[in-house]
């Protein structure tokens, strides 16, 4: 049951001038289903990706990579779920490489101009036939309105589709910025999240976009986890096609670079929230903000140490303030001297820890009564320095181990 | 349900000449169960003991820290359970000496010849007037052949009492070892596991015993992960009592310290092994060996990478040989510059991986097989050198969910 987290309106994602989307049921994985997405990017828009920190990178990872360092404008991307064509050696290699072939031959560009990205169990050889077979439905499809269901095409656990738009109004134009996603288990992105694909009609140039993308991988995707387990297929796009706009932004001091990069940054916030609120077998959504820390690296570590602790999760998912587990988790962080009679700790409006103890104004039902919500934000203060950090996750239920158990059946 | 683990049989349980143990029903988180632990030592004994890396070390091991600094010989443990008495700040520091304080006055020793410990909840205030009413009982208890009794006062979430012996025969003598532990959750140990107390009868010099004791938790209960959660209240104590021999052990160049020394490392492994057949929910005992690491560390590291993850461990509580899942796992490892064309992977006797792939000899219904086992061994070589690590671990169930969802109601 995702957490406050409802299916996209289609009537509130905007399109991207610029931006195609198309689909087909392939049967990758079963029939029936939309399980493979066609994006086409006009010619002349900056692409800037980043990808999973797994030493064991997908094959369509090892792809994108080569294909980005080609140094050629990405013109197409094309996406399956239901298979994530990892551990599969040269053939798996082979197999995406026939896949980019196909799409180049199908959209009128080069092969080394598309990306591939799948998703999906690893381990199991990609049934290219069948996904070879499902391009010209793909391309028959394609449509700059249709997000919401190539949101829908991508999702593999997912059990809401993730979309969001936001506009931003510059210089008498209206630049959109669109983007979708898909989680939600195996997912402590490390650059990025499994998959999410963001674009903008905004004109930006391409070595500005590519360190852009970083700075907001790093305050979005970088910052949930829902189990701990970076995949080996995280990928995040983002895509400027220029449609809106014959401005180009092309360094941090243009005066809309900032405004720019907040719109965009804020899809990605609410697309990498999205993904903790559907972690496989939510039924909280949980912000962790640690403060005073003597740097965000820091910050990041305690958050993400309470994030990631079965004890804590569990507890939340089953509203029992049993917030001895904070202290443990923090504990755990390896954060070398840490006083820990400055530690303060909050939960939602409530004192918990005051000076590394118990608080003596904590009352029992005052805990319960936050850890019955099904959005709670844990407060952390270490007395150490100044730096912050926010990450986003759910509780630990039953629903985890059966999704996660029965996952292949 | 734990994996072939049975309660210890008493006839197989030796005593050591020199160590006592007695009990109570203190009713430290509820009545009517055995709670409460007493262990006395006899003179001229040698105590080395290690403690949980947890910057929120509970108030006991801040005082065994400080008692074994104050160099005196140790001559009583105090251990209670169901209530952790950290986070309690200086009210349990205060309540911990008292304790010592009690024990001392009842055994004839000074109050920092005392050791306490404590296992339970964390955050609670420790019931200290309880505690302390029921240490006459624990003296009039005190008995050479309470070990079995003693494991089982000590338990939480514990489903079997784990107790362990070994004997050695040297020089005419019959050298015993005899150990206890107790786990099962918020267990990833780092220095020791939750609660293990193991006492032989050989002489042995302190501080040599205090470098023995480092080496053995390495390689025992430093190799054992239930959750990933190291508790805030781990201590592993080694007793040595030099009452079968006059033989002092002095150095590791003397003849029998290597035979005692894997005398008493194999009761650590055995109560470090029983800790992770009885693990939170519990339903098949995985044994990870990684091998051609370049370093111990590094072994370690990979080995406690698949050890953590709740996909793998989902995947072993299926029986559903999803065996991408341990590629991502290596891959999440943080080894730099990993060839993932070297490693392999094998499960039971079945080749799952070679060189970075799945092997062409690898057939579902072989994995299969294997993952219907109660007790799994991976193994995994890197490429990358000699060294390797053994871990141990359980599988992830619904019962774990429920049993800390639960814990205090």
């Amino acid at each position: 049951m995702p957490v406050n987290l409802r299916p996209p309106d289609p009537r509130e994602i905007r399109s991207v001038d610029g931006v195609e989307l198309g689909f087909a049921m392939a049967g990758i994985k079963r029939p029936g289903r939309r399980d493979v997405m066609l994006v086409t990017i006009r010619e002349g828009s900056s692409v800037a990706a980043v990808f999973t920190q797994n030493s064991f990178a997908a094959a369509p990872v090892q792809v994108c990579r080569r294909h980005l360092a080609g140094g050629l404008p990405v013109r197409a991307l094309i996406i399956n779920a239901g298979n994530a064509n990892c551990g599969t050696g040269q053939a798996g290699i082979d197999a995406a490489l026939k896949t980019c072939a196909a799409v180049a031959e199908l959209t009128g560009c080069v092969s080394s101009q598309v990306l591939p990205f799948s998703t999906g169990v690893i381990l199991e050889p990609l049934p290219l036939d069948r996904l070879l077979a499902s391009l010209p439905e793909c391309s028959a499809t394609l449509k700059a309105d249709h997000w919401c269901e190539a949101a829908s095409a991508i999702m593999t656990t997912d059990t809401v589709a993730k979309a969001f738009s936001t506009t931003v109004a510059i210089d008498g134009s209206e630049l959109v910025v669109t983007g979708i996603a898909k989680g939600v288990g195996m997912l402590q992105p490390n650059m990025a999240t499994m998959l999410a694909f963001v674009a903008t009609n905004a004109r930006i140039e391409p070595q500005l976009l590519s360190r852009m993308i970083k700075g907001i991988a790093n305050s979005s995707f970088n910052r949930v986890t829902v189990d701990g387990d970076t995949s080996t297929n995280d990928s995040f796009v983002l895509i400027a096609t220029g449609a809106a706009s014959s401005h180009l932004i092309d360094s941090e001091q243009h005066p809309h670079y900032g405004e720019l990069e907040a719109a965009i940054g804020r899809v990605a916030k609410l697309l990498a929230q999205a993904i903790a609120r559907d972690g496989e077998g939510a039924t909280k959504f949980i912000t962790v903000v640690v403060r005073q820390a003597g740097d965000e690296a820091e910050a990041v570590r305690v958050a993400k140490a309470i994030a990631h602790s079965p004890l804590v999760k569990t507890a939340f998912f089953a509203s029992d303030p049993n917030l001895g587990r904070l202290l443990m988790a923090i504990g755990n962080a390896g954060i070398a001297n840490l006083d820990v009679t400055h530690v303060e700790i909050t939960l939602g409006d409530v004192q918990v820890i005051a000076k590394g103890e118990r608080a003596k104004s904590y009352r029992e039902e005052d805990g319960a009564r936050v850890m019955r919500e099904a959005e709670i934000t844990i407060g952390v203060d270490l007395g150490r320095g100044d730096a912050s950090a926010t990450v986003w996750t759910c509780d630990f239920s039953y629903d985890y181990v059966k999704i996660n158990a029965e996952y292949r059946t």
